[in-house]
């Protein structure tokens, strides 16, 4: 579906195009094309694909969902592949957008995630003096909404990581805490395999060989870097959180299996006790004293609750109880 | 065993020819000889040595199976090893092809496995202006279909891993899983040897030095690089979820141990304590009030009856039951 | 909050300014400007990034607070990130410095922490001939403040998991050392996200390519890094070392465990034997010569205690007891 | 002991020599001598640093047996150790070669391993077009087969490793297995210790910078370093797998355990249950109804055994028993 | 504490020197001053620092004991920080050598250790033709003496290692072994701190560009580092060894324990057999002919003895006893 496909001169918009006019507009000088695609048909692309001249690997790369985040150079283009995270009821949805950059023209094509980049243009839009910089501009802002958004899904991790800490220490629910931590680590994967690919690509735009539709920009490319690698490094922190929070955990369930193991012995015996003693009164000796007295069985019905008044006492101390 | 000797010439197919006719061709300018062989004999191994003139390291390493997937030069030729996967019946099978690549002819030597490259040659020779670019188109051609055979092995162990995901939390059959992910580690293995030292291997295809027989082709190697280092990925990201799932199975054990113990106790609480008033009722003393009664007998199931309903209300409430 | 804004000339100090004067000053030459800000506020940061004229990025980093460590250049200028530290209550607080580095200025700007620099602007107006170096010396000093306290809170980390080991080995509160471990390992990542960047940015400031405004500084720099090392080296190790006493935690527990279960059953052995003798006399058979014998019951008794006591002194010499 | 000291030109044997007059051949142009020792005194190898004119600290580095695996030059000649592997009766011999290598000869000194280096002088006489090419080719030659003698040993520690898996999975003698990992992991690093180090130093003589005497047999040596990475590979996926298969026998223990105690439960019920019966029909009350019938004796015994028949099935049932 | 200082001229001994005639000695060309300190006061240091004009970043850091090994160079003259180790009755003593190298002089500076360089000197003394060289010679010689005092330290180490596994293996003292384990991975540590940032610091004395008091010492330097990386291999290995030491350990802990609890089943019914024997002839019931039976009684103690005896036969041959 195509979202946008707009004309700006000098940082302003001139008009809204069709997508066949587009090979007008760019072989025109002073002009800058910026369209946005949305889950685009075959057709679509292959449309694009004429009009802006792509590489052929670069469109089978957007036509296909599944790539690595990446940012490419054929000849003077760019190529950039970045997920996109998108949290609904707890799930993570993984999409992605292409972005293919030429020296007056950024063509991003969006997938599999609803929210847009409409933010992004209408600040843009609003900012002529940054907008007339052209493509390097406009990437630069692109990939800083995309990883803007990283934010939100590392927190809302860290979140149910404290939650789940929680939950550990205080005995509750291991089982359900393994699986959460399992889950989690899932969600983790899923966000440095948007993260840490694009980090590697990055230290291209910022370094001191970049490409020439990002000239001039490696200041605001850098500050990008730096907010991947401080995600990176949010990412490893939790990535070693969950694996030391799973051996505690195992720890807590084995402490909890000792516990159990002493209130079963400590129960067992309260009623041992009383058994033996019970037994030894049930014997069948002629000559049982006990047996004759008058409050001989009150007595041995005493005997055991004081027994086991003092072995709940001990037992209690011990922490067996 | 000769699959097919052609010789082409401006990408078109010229003829079928004998293996011992292959040095006449390779000699003529403009012509391209393009050789496939399946587990060759040492003697066809021999001739071909001798026909394509190629180097003795190189050939011995080919005809010996074992081989870590490689792409070294030999003066002005190129021997590129990598390895075949195939699954079966749940069993993966692991062949490998050897390639002797030369400016003007192209052998491949395929050792293990069944599926050959038949589609490969056909699609070549529907797309003759392709395969005109000679010995690094085919090259390409040949390593992009074996490096695109490792999805589905890869996928097929991801959907395995998913399986025995459910069943570790499900609580069911702890005994298979373990062997099961032990099975999928080494099937994982196979495929990380089969890819990691090939992804080494490619960054001198794809880099900026590059052997002659590959000049102009290093996008379309950057593009196996890539897909190379997607599975890579995967492979990385299977491994850790392995070793997570191998230590959370764990923890579910000690966990179900933790219960199994907890039900025992409780069953124990709810023999245990009516053996005790039993006890307590076969005593011999001669004054025994209760006994008397004449509902004694009746009263004493009773209280058995109540006190265990109520210990079971308790431990069923305490979830030991 | 401004808490100082103080001119120097030659390494002494001038006069305290006003904030709307500094922009006066560093035009001056031969003036030295170092101001310091606490928690500024917007307006504060905005007046600053007006009369410095400060890039914006930079401006826009240290208004957010969270930052990695980092130095960064902006042509002439540096913006440097390092991390505070401060203890209180058993508490990690981390704050931190943001400082702008010009060739005639500094200006640092504190968040989150109580201790401020006072110490070290007293010290290096004591030493004029070293305040004269101006900006990079000044640099030095701030950062060579901030990196020393980082070494108390390495020390209390190390004292507590000296007390954690003992407790361990003591066999005490498992559960109380697996939290504290646990925690113990939040308060290491916390110093490691502080040590570890900033050791990476110093590269930069004690190598061969060196800022302007460092020229000359190199082994103060040098001085710093090394002392960074240290505490990397100890992070790592400390953080070994509760991987270790985790694992080891874990066996005391099992171990433990196995111990809780011999006293169980040796305490149900020293009930049971009793019981079984007592069961044993109370058969009803017509013919049993024990139950005839005038001191049979009391034989009995003795029966009991003296297999007990085997028992007992046998469990006791198999450490089950 | 000298084992043979031999002159060689063009290639082809020109006599065995005394050791004292090796000074006088290796002046002579166009002659190659070629001297092996195993276990030499100190003497010996005192006489060959004056004959060869060695360095001193490589010869004392020869003189003690315990040495890293490199290749060190000292000017125009080489050093080179090698770790050599033997196995007897399932233990592992580490012992040593160290080459000395000059331009016209090469000295190698065994120690410790029965099987020498004859084979290959052997082959290498048979080949004087090869040996021609003088100590570059022979250093080759020796280096090929100490590392092809590497890889029976790992073979026969794959081969142990999967008969411990198999006795892993089949629940048979866990504390057997877990000794036999552990002693296979000690031969292993064994292994990693012959072919890591020696991984490293061959890159020297495969590269592009080569010492004289290595020239033009970089092929050569990059098929040995070839050699070495599978080997390498083979070590780190052993290494893995151990680890796995101790995390996993620990599994399968705990699972056993579990299997244990829910046998201990079943059984226990099995007889706490007419236990129970007989306490209740032991009970001394005057009016029970039940004692009074003629068959109620055997009912009660048939009520135990209908009971216990229906617990069994219900047990076995839930894989209990 | 001044040890000695000693000025040697061409190699040789001159005189024992007052400490406060150094600077005029080190003025002198020709002369080579050699001062040992152990433990020195500040006053000493002052002196020293005076006498030798050494960089006071450097004079700080020997002050201090507490520093990692480095090499460092200030200007012309070098300042090297090493780690001695001492063992005493089985505990781990860290001490420190700083050592100050000028193109004529030797300044070491010995703490918290008691064994000095005396043999070292005494050596050098007697070779006068190595002692020439002057201090490179010197510092190669006091760094080779140091090092070459860590392979006790490390054989100890793996000693004490090898009898922790005998005893792992033969069941004996779990909980010993673990304290062991933990304590034995510390002093691997402290010598881990002594030899691994050594060997790092080494490279620059090995290489190509080296200090000029070192010119010509590079085979000397790269023995030395070759001692260290043996040491840092072996330090891997035991790293490595004591992991997996722990984790059998565990596994071991486990299997006890699976053991402790069979055997605790098979005592539990060889006494609970008898005992519902005993509560069935201990039934009320009117009619039981076995009641009436002339060996009745003796009967039913066989048939407990048969039955156990069977049990006992039984659970000896399933290993449960």
């Amino acid at each position: 579906m195509l979202v946008s496909c707009v004309v700006y001169q000098h940082g302003k918009k001139v008009a809204d195009i069709q997508a066949n006019d587009i090979h007008r507009y760019i072989a025109e000088p002073g002009c800058f094309v910026w369209v946005a695609l949305n889950n685009p048909s075959p057709e679509e692309l292959a449309l694009m694909q004429d009009e802006f001249d792509l590489h052929p690997l670069a469109v089978e790369d957007a036509s296909h969902g599944e790539q690595r985040p990446k940012i490419e150079e054929y000849g003077d283009s760019l190529f950039a592949v970045l997920h996109m995270l998108e949290q609904e009821n707890g799930e993570l949805r993984v999409g992605a957008v292409h972005m293919f950059v030429g020296s007056n023209y950024i063509l991003s094509v969006r997938r599999g995630v609803q929210r847009g980049f409409q933010d992004v243009r209408a600040r843009a839009e609003r900012e002529p003096e940054l907008l007339e910089r052209g493509s390097g501009y406009v990437l630069y802002a692109l990939m800083d909404a995309v990883v803007d958004r990283y934010f939100p899904v590392i927190q809302s991790i860290e979140a149910e990581l404290d939650r789940i800490e929680d939950q550990i220490f205080a005995n509750k629910s291991a089982r359900e805490s393994i699986e959460q931590l399992y889950s989690l680590k899932q969600k983790l994967t899923a966000t440095k395999h948007a993260v840490s690919p694009l980090l590697d690509a990055l230290t291209n735009l910022s370094g001191t060989r970049v490409p020439h539709a990002c000239l001039g920009m490696q200041e605001y490319f850098r500050d990008i870097s730096d907010h991947l690698q401080r995600l990176n490094q949010s990412i490893e922190t939790i990535r070693d959180t969950i694996a030391t929070a799973i051996s505690v955990n195992l720890s807590m369930i084995t402490l909890q299996e000792n516990e159990t193991m002493k209130r079963l012995a400590a129960y067992a015996a309260l009623i041992a006790v009383p058994t033996l003693i019970a037994g030894i009164y049930g014997m069948n000796f002629n000559y049982m004293p006990e047996l004759m007295w008058k409050y001989g069985y009150f007595s041995s019905l005493g005997l055991m609750a004081i027994i086991d008044s003092y072995l709940f006492y001990k037992l209690r101390k011990a922490k067996w109880l």
